[in-house]
């Protein structure tokens, strides 16, 4: 069963959004399971401590590395094999690919920051990977850790239908998605595009792949570029300024 | 009050992690409202289906254009003023300064996607801005507006306390945030830096904003290109490849 543990000093927010739905639904039925661990329980002082000031001033409070690493220590011992990872905006961003591997492994343990951030010591005397599941701040790393959890249990085997296997979806081949149409043909006057529905599947196939390149390279140059696609000059200043926005 | 509306097919879902912590607090203090809005009530027929199979074949199901349109009127209705977003792998990256925009705005409201998509038309036919918060896929777009409003919430006036301005986190410069240490001093032969134990607060200030150049050009090279730093060289390929992983 695909393990997942999670270090936090909210465990009551877990499962959360993953204990309805999809996730939920592969939690009852045992495809994977849940280990919500209270860090607190790590403090050693009687006030159950697990901050302090940041060395060198400044607002907020820094989680410790003494008290981090105890946890982590007792999470690696309940998860022996989980790569263990670590909520922060410092991290390296998480990606598709990262994520099929942490899907495909015996499962993840995760450490959920406030947002001060934790004792950087922790990261040099402890094999924790600092993630980032975007550029922007949150106010803790439990719904980040929810957002990485949501991505690997689905693909899970068992978790998905045959039927929706992924292998089409955005990022999959490095690339976004092509856009998607359904009934009714016509809409406030706006057509389903009629390659869609000339029933010749070679067409529709070369028109996806097409719209999949052109809107990978429009939108998200930077993706595009990645992929191994030519460096993306916009024509103007105002359009470079939208993309860059 | 900031208002925060949220479509989807799986309005249980919320509060949920908000319900807690600094974002439950401030929903109890007043500080935001929710309107958690089910996709289905605009469904037109007895079996209230909202979703149908994809124009030109293909697994798993699009969420019909005429349904969201509807669902997205009313909400507009309700919550005038909000910007409405639409969570997609095919969306714009969510920003640190798009986060600002929004919290100092009336509010948002937030269309959450199967991960089969959505007609593409309703971006044709209303002002829906599709938005992406990371480079790999979810199986609904449920946990990924509670990562927009988790980042909108707790900037909105009076959430954090005065102490927790934010003006130095990760992105507020364009930056990683520089490291952070907090006591013990020494804990397993490592050392807090020294200068941080200087009580020299410009010194602190020079090493800190050097940390934050220098782990941003090491760790994030997208960042630091677009942050006007120097084009970033790795000097081997085995570190190019580290850095791209």
């Amino acid at each position: 069963m695909w393990s997942a543990a999670v270090l936090t000093l909210y465990p009551e927010m877990f499962p959360g959004t993953l204990g309805q739905s999809l996730a939920g639904r592969a939690l009852a039925d045992g495809l994977w399971s849940l280990d919500a661990i209270q860090i607190r329980g790590f403090a050693t002082d009687r006030h159950r401590s697990v901050d302090d000031t940041p060395a060198g001033g400044g607002a907020g409070m820094v989680m410790r590395a003494d008290i981090l690493a105890a946890a982590v220590d007792a999470a690696a011992a309940r998860h022996p094999g989980n790569p263990v990872l670590a909520m922060t905006p410092r991290g390296r961003p998480l990606t598709q690919s990262r994520v099929h591997e942490l899907a495909a492994g015996p499962g993840v343990t995760i450490l959920c920051g406030r947002f001060e951030g934790m004792d950087e010591r922790l990261f040099e005397a402890r094999a924790v990977e600092p993630v980032s599941i975007g550029d922007y701040v949150l106010s803790g790393g439990e719904v980040a850790a929810q957002v990485v959890l949501d991505a690997c249990i689905r693909l899970i085997p068992g978790v998905m239908g045959a039927a929706s296997s992924g292998e089409e979806e955005s990022f999959e081949a490095g690339l976004l998605e092509y856009p998607q149409y359904t009934r009714p043909p016509l809409w406030e006057g706006r057509a389903i595009p009629e390659v869609l529905r000339s029933g010749d599947h070679a067409k529709i196939a070369a028109w996806r792949k097409q719209r999949a390149e052109d809107d990978t390279r429009l939108r998200r140059p930077d993706l595009w570029e990645r992929h191994g696609g030519a460096p993306v000059h916009p024509p103007s200043g105002a359009q470079a300024k939208e993309e860059d926005e």
